[in-house]
């Protein structure tokens, strides 16, 4: 037994967790979200970084507006969760540097170019939807992370600043009727892990 | 309570969790790395694309070869760490999903333009990277994640086929002396999670 986590957590979080393809009606509340923050905020990010940004989309006319720029395989399985969040990184992340990571004050101007900031940010941000993915399963719930829309276009409808980047769309719910597929295979140690 | 997962595995993974600056002398262990993935395997990518790749940097010589790509300030603190892992993503994955995604034989067709697929395997070993440090952790390890390094002189020296994009460097141990500063801040939820 190498790991410490026990196997109902491992259960929880990993072996028996799937993305769903339906959905019950049970609403996914504020506070479970709340409380799914106050949990993995704590994940590390390079100079503490935190570059993700969650949109909860929950009024009917913002999902609609999210539809237009869903892929048609994801867009009616995505509309059917009973909460969706939009997961992006914020470009500008690096204003909040100096409250975030005080013992090194010159942190933000690491960030000065542009593109540099860009890479950092969606690099962080995306660590950040691993471990956010995580902290839905932790609160009983399911996540599906799906990546088939039109970046431009949901960056545009719903930050319009130029300086979120969209990362991935994520329904959120309880599984439903026939939620599964039959699971698909996983790469092997060896193909993954290699020593040098 | 809107959590499900048990307080001591919250603390495990994430509240008490730290990055550490000094490590112990105690190997990490293959059989360790082999439990770690068996578990974070399962972790969900779009399409089961699972592009995430571990180089598990053991001897002194390819830790030598390792330094020299590191940031001055990420070097000795890497170094010292019991295991050094390289965190990459694989830029071919497409190539396994006919047998990793046998239901929709056409998706390796929809990786075929190199930036297309060097986006998606970015975004999901990232993905990845983040289940990882989450699985170092319920190994009962720490796990600090740097971005300090020369990204392309990582690719040539230990994947040179091109093929390969370096994501991070994660050192892996227990926490030896004096391992943690203070905590930094984090975000507040009004920070991160807007609703529209």
């Amino acid at each position: 037994m190498s790991l410490v986590l026990e196997p109902a957590a491992q259960d929880l979080l990993f072996r028996e967790a799937r993305t769903a393809n339906t959905f019950t009606d049970e609403p996914v509340t504020d506070d479970q979200i709340q409380a799914i923050h106050d949990l993995v905020k704590y994940g590390p990010t390079s100079m503490n970084q935190q570059p993700l940004r969650i949109v909860l989309v929950r009024s009917a006319e913002a999902r609609d507006r999210l539809g237009t720029h869903l892929s048609e395989g994801n867009r009616k399985k995505t509309l059917a969760a009973p909460l969706v969040a939009i997961v992006a990184a914020d470009l500008e992340f690096h204003e909040e540097l100096p409250s975030q990571f005080p013992h090194f004050p010159e942190a933000r101007n690491l960030f000065a170019d542009r593109a540099v900031r860009e890479r950092s940010a969606r690099l962080n941000a995306l660590l950040q939807v691993g471990y956010f993915i995580i902290g839905v399963r932790a609160a009983g719930l399911v996540a599906g992370p799906m990546t088939g829309f039109d970046a431009e276009g949901v960056d545009k409808e719903f930050f319009g600043d130029g300086e979120h980047s969209v990362l991935a769309v994520v329904n959120i719910g309880r599984p439903g009727e026939n939620a599964w597929f039959p699971r698909s295979p996983r790469l092997t140690y060896e193909q993954v892990v290699t020593t040098v």
